[in-house]
């Protein structure tokens, strides 16, 4: 076995990770989170429905929530580059046997909407109405400042499909995570836009959204962050971090949101874009790729994620056995 | 019962924590710990005694590390304003029934040592020798940055008893854990600098150094102090944090050196100076002033540090019942 | 001629620089600007005046601001430890050819009024009504989030004469600004709280209040606040910096507010307590002191100063030549 | 007249800017700016030549410095995506009317050179070797932290006709500046890799390199920066900054080199890669596009830059008026 192969030349462009769709139980709730918190900017309110944006985010969403009967993750979102694009991309899904439709989305161009081979529900447009960078209405941010949607990271009992099917659809391959030596896919980094991450898969019970990640300009914000989701009551909420990822090398923090949706903000990703850049590996079994220094994520850091509305979980052939908070305090002592 | 009187016209000028003694296995392990990960200035060497200072620091040393056959901690230190405090102060202490006694120590002018009524080893002395304070020397910095030593915190069983001693020395009880509407003293924290703390002392087995702590200039040198960690192999001694103590305010990373004294790298202190300042009172029940986000200490925390040289250690009367992440995470979901 | 001497054991305590009095125009332009771009918060507004403290500051007020015809300094204000301190620091200024009255003023204990020998307008007070700190109160800091008052400066023809007097009242001299190898004093640094300045005496035409300076607790806070003062059309009056003081290592940025009162927000000050401290000297000649790096400050800073009310202006018997931008930028080329 | 139109679908892939080949007078000097206060790390050292690349960058090398008798810029070099773009690259540059021509280059993978229609030399690759990542190397981190090469700034009498060629060849205009109203354009920002710009044209006499910018992680590393130039001797050649560009939102520093070369570090950068991103259009006039808040630059900054080796310079037809920092100071009073 090896590494699935790149296709550097995809006859359709995906650029980016863009936008998810989350159902919520109570918008007042999660419009408070995401704005003070989080430190989104809200773009437009349609009955049930918010719109909210990053500060520095042109586009006119990249997060919607709905409000709904159960938490769940509708879709997550993609950008093509045209419309033409979109074309192409239609044809190749459905050589891959992924169902794919045309379909109308409000605040968003042409749409379409795609379910991956491991069941992740897509959606992909090329265009969306634009809006102002907040980027320099410094007395308008707030929180965290969340500049920009970067990536998501999905469970999946299939890694290995998944990363065959991104990568055929032009996606490169960062890291991945494998036993020494092997190339059994335990978890892959896949981008399109150039830093290390657009879509993230790691061997679980799914498919289900472990995360999705907002870019914030420095470290100070993410603490800032921390600190308003105390004032306000949502301290219970900082799930993990802040941090350091181990390989990575950003500073994280992982909050769960009011109906506990994951969402991270991160500061300073790398750039990967040179053809001689070749995936990474890393070993699961070395402590230092999930905790350099600090403490490990508590269990359900690594159990618990979002449901994609309607779509079937199935548990994955290898069991996953991270290294958990709970064990490393149990451990015996030395 | 009611709090201690201040004694807002002591006979003698304590003003400030100042060093801080103790006994370590490996020289040549603190050395590097201390210079590069906490960023301490190595000051002299002499035989086998490491003799530190903060990058701001202008005495001739705040850490002294002597090698020993056991990790301990020999005295912690405190400066008097002058020679003629000193004086003054060693007649209040045998008044109060403390042992003091005039000694030689290298690198500082005279020197009293005292136990206190809980039976901390104290050493106290006006004047060291001047070095040069490397706060421009922006090419010698490491690590945390340490600027100056702060404060230091005490496990004792006899936190009323210590906490009568010093403020009739002249100390000010800024704020102090009781449980609600009570002065049944948990903790005590007690300044003569100006800021929240100079000694803080809290209900434990002991008399025991709980920690020691270096103010450092800004919450990225905490983080770079711990990043530095991991990168030396220290990482798994970042026990507790980066996080914001609740009442206080500052971020804070709590780290065992490799003998595993517990050293704190914290920034920003309010001041505390105006007379009517009063103690200010916390709830020991009120998970928000342990950790208004985030994750608890661990057990380990809250149980283990520094026994004092020669000293006996007594159990508390009313033993601690501490929030800790173990408990936070065996508690039974809601 | 020798630095005059320092008084170590005053009879009376003062404590530090706590509040400052000025005249403006136009108290809701003043309002927006301390309030959003300096972060102060605003604790009572009585008719014309509007009394703000700082984010950690428990004092009923740190700055005060009075409606009135033109800008000026009524008085700046310092913090004795007791109202009996209070009693014998009259009968001292008094011996020292100071008048000195009590007076009643709103929002402050016992106050004494008065002027030193080279004419700045004093107020002291033991003791002011406490209010809330705010240091933990994340969703309402704003802008630079000035901690506390620091310190003043003050431009004045007789720098000797000030430093004698403060010293005798038993400030002590951290750092001071003469020729290379002389005591002939440009600049005094002189301070009672413990670290490098409370009041500064520069000469020149005075005496005039250059600035007052408030904390603020990290870079990033001055930063923020000059995108605020840009954003709210305020950018014009960032007068000077962000940039490094020299000596004083502190990161610094001069505003200018709306009615010219220059106020600085700086971060990290060294401690300065100990009897082995020298007073630091800085020779005028050496451009490092001012600016080691970028560019120097304009003519402006070094001559532009807020009067105090009713008080005749006197030039310096020597004329001072600072090291300008102007100079700087129409230097000969090399 | 109009923008220029945009070339979605080119027929080879440029990638991004990735590397700057310049001329020093002391190898030594050089090596020790570019490493301690710019915070590059040496990959190789080949007889009179310094190869460094950035902290996270994985290729070779992205400045390079030659030992030479004046300084100049040798050539600025972009990425292609893959050897095949270089091919179809070479006929399009030819039938543009530009010479291109294969060459050897030490540690690049197959590489031409050609003369873009203004006069400036470039190099494109598609791969060089691979070096380790120094990102999470935090003990080996000095200085700014430069993380990536980002971009270049030139001048030109031509920014037009810049503008045509880098849009025919894939680039889109992200931002531009025109007097109000019209298409005149002064200065134009090209970009591939998704953020504001690769490369640079400003109005003026060229073609002359005016800078190269790298990507520092947070604003603390831009005055580490400084606070190292100042330390080291450097202090006089950081120019212009920190401070905040208005449009782009990052803040900057810009340093002179020891040769006089300009590199600024700069923070974030916003992603724009959508099809509905319409450039952004920038009056000259508006002063807060060049300074929100604080001072406008010297006017060396704006006229003096670095040479291309061999490459006449040549006046622009509109004569550059910039709101330089002599023009502000020397302004009548209002």
């Amino acid at each position: 076995m090896s590494l699935p192969t790149a296709n550097l030349d995809p006859a359709f462009r995906i650029t980016r990770a863009s936008h998810v769709v989350l159902t919520v139980r109570d918008l007042a709730a999660s419009r408070r989170f995401y704005s003070e918190v989080i430190g989104l900017v809200l773009t437009a309110e349609d009955g049930g429905t918010l719109y909210f944006r990053g500060v520095e985010e042109a586009c006119h969403h990249s997060l919607v929530l709905r409000q709904g009967g159960e938490m769940s993750c509708a879709r997550i979102g993609m950008r093509m580059f045209t419309d033409g694009d979109l074309e192409k991309a239609k044809a190749f899904f459905e050589t891959q046997g992924c169902p794919a439709a045309w379909v109308d989305v409000p605040h968003q161009g042409r749409t379409l909407h795609v379910t991956d081979p491991v069941g992740t529900p897509l959606e992909f447009c090329a265009t969306m109405p634009v809006m102002p960078r907040m980027i320099t209405s410094f007395t308008h941010q707030k929180g965290g400042g969340a500049l920009r949607l970067d990536h998501y990271q999905i469970l999946t009992p299939d890694v290995r499909k998944a990363c065959e099917f991104y990568m055929a659809a032009g996606f490169r391959l960062s890291e991945y995570i494998a036993p020494a030596g092997t190339f059994d896919l335990r978890g892959v980094f896949l981008q399109r836009k150039g830093n290390p991450h657009d879509i993230v898969f790691f061997n679980g019970a799914g498919p289900r959204l472990h995360h999705f990640a907002y870019l914030a300009p420095e470290v100070h914000h993410l603490l800032h962050a921390c600190d308003v989701a105390g004032a306000l009551g949502y301290g219970s909420g900082v799930e993990r971090g802040p941090g350091r990822h181990g390989p990575g090398h950003a500073m994280f923090v992982y909050f769960r949101d009011p109906d506990g949706h994951r969402v991270e903000l991160f500061n300073t990703h790398y750039q990967v874009m040179d053809i001689e850049n070749e995936p990474v590996a890393w070993d699961p079994a070395d402590h230092n790729v999930s905790f350099p220094w600090g403490l490990p994520a508590r269990q359900a850091w690594y159990e618990e994620a979002t449901p994609f509305a309607g779509v079937a979980i199935r548990d994955p052939h290898v069991k996953p056995n991270p290294p958990t908070l709970e064990k490393y305090l149990s451990r015996p002592k030395t």
